[in-house]
């Protein structure tokens, strides 16, 4: 593919993703193909000699699309969004002309230095404490994922502990008690952190802790729920040594109590003394809205803390990935995850003048992911992001305030929080059984019919769904007809009400009642 | 920025970055900023309104491009190539549209799927044992980077070791087995492994042991080192459950002696029994090469073994990231790192009917990265891989040839192996420090001139300058004003000869003559 080929190849391109984002709220949200469907539809190796692009693009609307569920559709409810934007999509562009896998300052200095300025503009514009800057003593760094971040926040916490904790020890009496410890340490979440944290002490080779949250406090971690299981733990021998605390919890978007957390390991185990505890705050969704000032209120604790991380790919109208990791002392990451072999050194990783991000995260190389979050912040603006994050907010309260005018058919367990309601279908008759069965019904028999897209989950024991309507193209008429929707399959599956009249299989009804189209199973 | 305002946008995006690559060769390679001088260019914080396109644009040509070093120059002859391609590209483009962090199948199957195929499809013609197929126990799935592959390796390696090896305790004395097993594993790799082998073992909370490699074999690994490794490591009362085989290492390009390490493991510590050492191969550059059947009788032994992992990102024409990790049994690495909470349940991954790549990585997201896999397999097809492979392989002998013809300035230490030549300066007076200190003096100022930029490292105790052009734009012409540049700057170094006409400061003189670009600093 030449430079001329490329360009007619990219204009066409550039078109029918135009084409997809104009049209894409008349497909069908959620796939329905049948596990397998792709082996099907292609040959069983790559040709000998090259395609033409035009042969190779007509391969995506017919092979592809069917197969893809719409996370920019504005029907997709389900997860959290993962959103997407037009100046998002120019920076990966661009970041696929310049590639390069900057693991030190020389291979690029750009992509070290945009990724620390813009990651100290978006701290700035979250309200975190001045600490997290890398003007003080820590920093920003874009991780793959939150998952990342909270490895690498917890390996740097296990390695400190350990250090700290041994460092009047030597010789094979710091051997021993270095393996002890490694047998005895403990990382903890609460049962409403994400699994990542689990994942997480799977991979560093550490057990790991959950603390019960319930429906009395909200489903958030308070001070006093870890006060009791750090004693416990302490009773088991254990040595906790990191723990997740969450603004937005996956299932219900709880915020933790902060300051109570704060004041109970101030006296359990007081920062900056050997052998206090790592603090991770995951803010990977809900972090987002920290840009809008009534929010800010929020991030004074975190100052206590030791790591935070937000993911802009989710709520934040930046293309998957970018999760901007802050850290209190950049020093604890780069003494967990440095290593300096001869081919890798230079004059200017030397020098001590310059950041080496392969020093702060797993891998060795790395995309140029800030020219993303640049082209983000500058094409929308402050005020952009934050009008996105507003109009989201709303949206959740119109979608849980149309639950509230049905409460014979919906009752909502937490929220609206964040532009997530977490709602049950009311039984006909009472009980904890029926009424997960009917939410049950009714949430698969919704994503089956594929009009739009909902999650599930299970909180205090409870079946629950989740609806949360926040990506780019987000709008009120959306909401209304997802509310629709679940009045009707509940009144159908629940009160034996006729079915809603269904479009046929393979094919969707816009909803604007316009522009039907096929789609290919 | 709305959909007509993006087709614009990308359409002048299009045309900067084909320009870009038109006349990338006019470039200094290697930038030289200072340290610290994007934020004198940047404003305190992003903008309260949005700026337009052009306004962002302009930024890119003033303020980011001078602080690149151009690694798909043809003058980029440093590390190893990280190669991008316009059907690489336009998958990125693409994969930034569908954005979807599908962790799970039903999150959108094509992207499951299409992953499974194309990998498949490599498998084959990397000629890859049939067990590192998805039709068998294996597969392959795409990692960010082969430090990530080697991560997730060696976590499922350590717990398959402790599982296998612990299964006939309970209770108390399976948790002391474990602390005691935890503290006394070691993953090991050649001290020419990559550095990722000793970072994943910090991540994973094990030691590692290097077992030096010499002159004598190449600097590749055996099967008699291997052993004589693994006598010492037991008489230490260390249990070895880990080992980084390479094909290719990074300072010399050196493949690791297979067949006699498969024959040493068979001895000490057999397949498929208790105990077992599991033996990842890391192919990340030259793995590239056995698209070609010249490479083929390489890969019989990697029956033995347990994973093997190559970066396409390297050289093989796809835009950073796409490394493909292939395991013989693909539950080894799910046990290892599966979790399922409620809110990730779904019918689907329950069927057991599909694959849910977040078991087989770090992160849960991922991106839709086969599609440019899917591309650049189509575009090139077979053929033009294999050209491309052949071509750079025999632009090394191109160089080394030339070397060989001033054996009064340079000694090839080690290849030309898979593009990659290693050399000294011969110093005007025998010596080895002579020989260092001249060596360095010439890589230094080389890379300080940016007309082409080179690496150095220390094979066997001696300073050596690296030399590899196999990026897409690679081609004889820049190879032999690499050589011209290299025996000039000797010349006037060691001999004192006058320097050769330098371009003045920031401003570089095209290869052919024409073309002069001032290059802001």
């Amino acid at each position: 593919m030449d430079s001329k080929q490329f360009k007619e190849a990219a204009t066409s391109a550039i078109d029918e993703i135009v084409s997809y984002y104009d049209t894409i709220h008349t497909r069908r949200v959620v796939s329905n193909v049948e596990p397998g469907y792709l082996k099907k539809l292609l040959p069983a190796g790559p040709p000998e000699d090259g395609e033409p692009w035009a042969k190779i693009q007509k391969d995506i609307e017919s092979k592809i699309m069917p197969g893809l569920t719409h996370w920019q559709s504005p029907n997709f409810m389900a997860f959290f969004p993962a959103s997407s934007s037009f100046p998002g999509m120019l920076g990966e562009l661009y970041s696929a002309a310049f590639t390069a896998p900057s693991f030190n300052w020389i291979c690029s200095p750009a992509i070290t230095e945009l990724e620390t300025i813009v990651l100290d503009w978006l701290a700035k514009l979250l309200n975190l404490p001045d600490c997290y800057l890398s003007t003080s003593h820590g920093g920003g760094v874009i991780q793959g994922s939150a998952s990342e971040a909270i490895v690498v926040a917890m390996v740097a916490a296990r390695d400190k502990y350990l250090r700290e904790t041994t460092s009047h020890l030597s010789g094979i009496e710091l051997e021993d008690a270095i393996a002890y410890k490694r047998s005895k340490m403990v990382a903890v979440g609460s049962d409403a952190s994400h699994s990542s944290t689990q994942k997480a002490a799977q991979i560093a080779g550490i057990r790991y802790r959950s603390i019960a949250v319930t429906k009395e406090t909200n489903f958030a971690l308070t001070g006093a729920a870890l006060a009791k299981a750090l004693d416990q733990f302490k009773a088991e021998g254990l040595e906790p040594f990191y723990l997740t605390t969450t603004l937005g919890t996956t299932s219900t978007c709880a915020v933790d109590d902060f300051e109570s957390i704060a004041s109970t390991l101030a006296k359990y185990a007081p920062p900056d003394v050997p052998g206090e505890i790592w603090v991770h705050v995951d803010a990977a969704y809900a972090g987002a809205a920290l840009v809008c000032p009534e929010y800010h209120h929020l991030t004074a604790p975190f100052k206590h803390f030791h790591s935070f991380d937000m993911n802009m790919h989710k709520w934040l109208l930046t293309n998957f990935d970018a999760s901007c990791l802050y850290v209190k002392k950049r020093k604890d990451l780069i003494d967990a995850l440095s290593i300096m072999p001869s081919y890798l050194r230079n004059e200017f990783s030397e020098s001590g003048l310059v950041t080496d991000y392969r020093d702060w995260q797993i891998p060795l190389g790395r995309r140029f992911r800030s020219l993303k979050i640049w082209f983000v912040l500058r094409t929308y603006g402050v005020k952009g992001l934050q009008a996105h994050i507003r109009k989201t907010i709303k949206l959740g309260e119109t979608f849980a305030g149309l639950l509230e005018t049905r409460k014979d058919l919906f009752e909502i367990v937490t929220g609206p929080s964040f532009a997530l309601t977490v709602f049950t279908i009311v039984p006909k008759v009472p009980g904890s059984e029926a009424q997960d069965k009917v939410t049950k019904d009714v949430y698969e028999t919704v994503n089956k019919r594929g009009e739009i897209y909902i999650t599930s989950s299970v909180v205090g024991g409870v079946y629950v769904i989740r609806v949360v309507s926040a990506n780019p193209l987000a709008e009120e008429k959306y909401i209304r007809k997802a509310f629709k929707i679940l009045v009707e399959t509940t009144e159908e599956l629940r009160d034996g009400k006729l079915p809603r009249d269904q479009p046929s299989n393979g094919v969707i009804v816009d909803v604007k009642g316009v522009g039907i189209e096929k789609v290919a199973a």
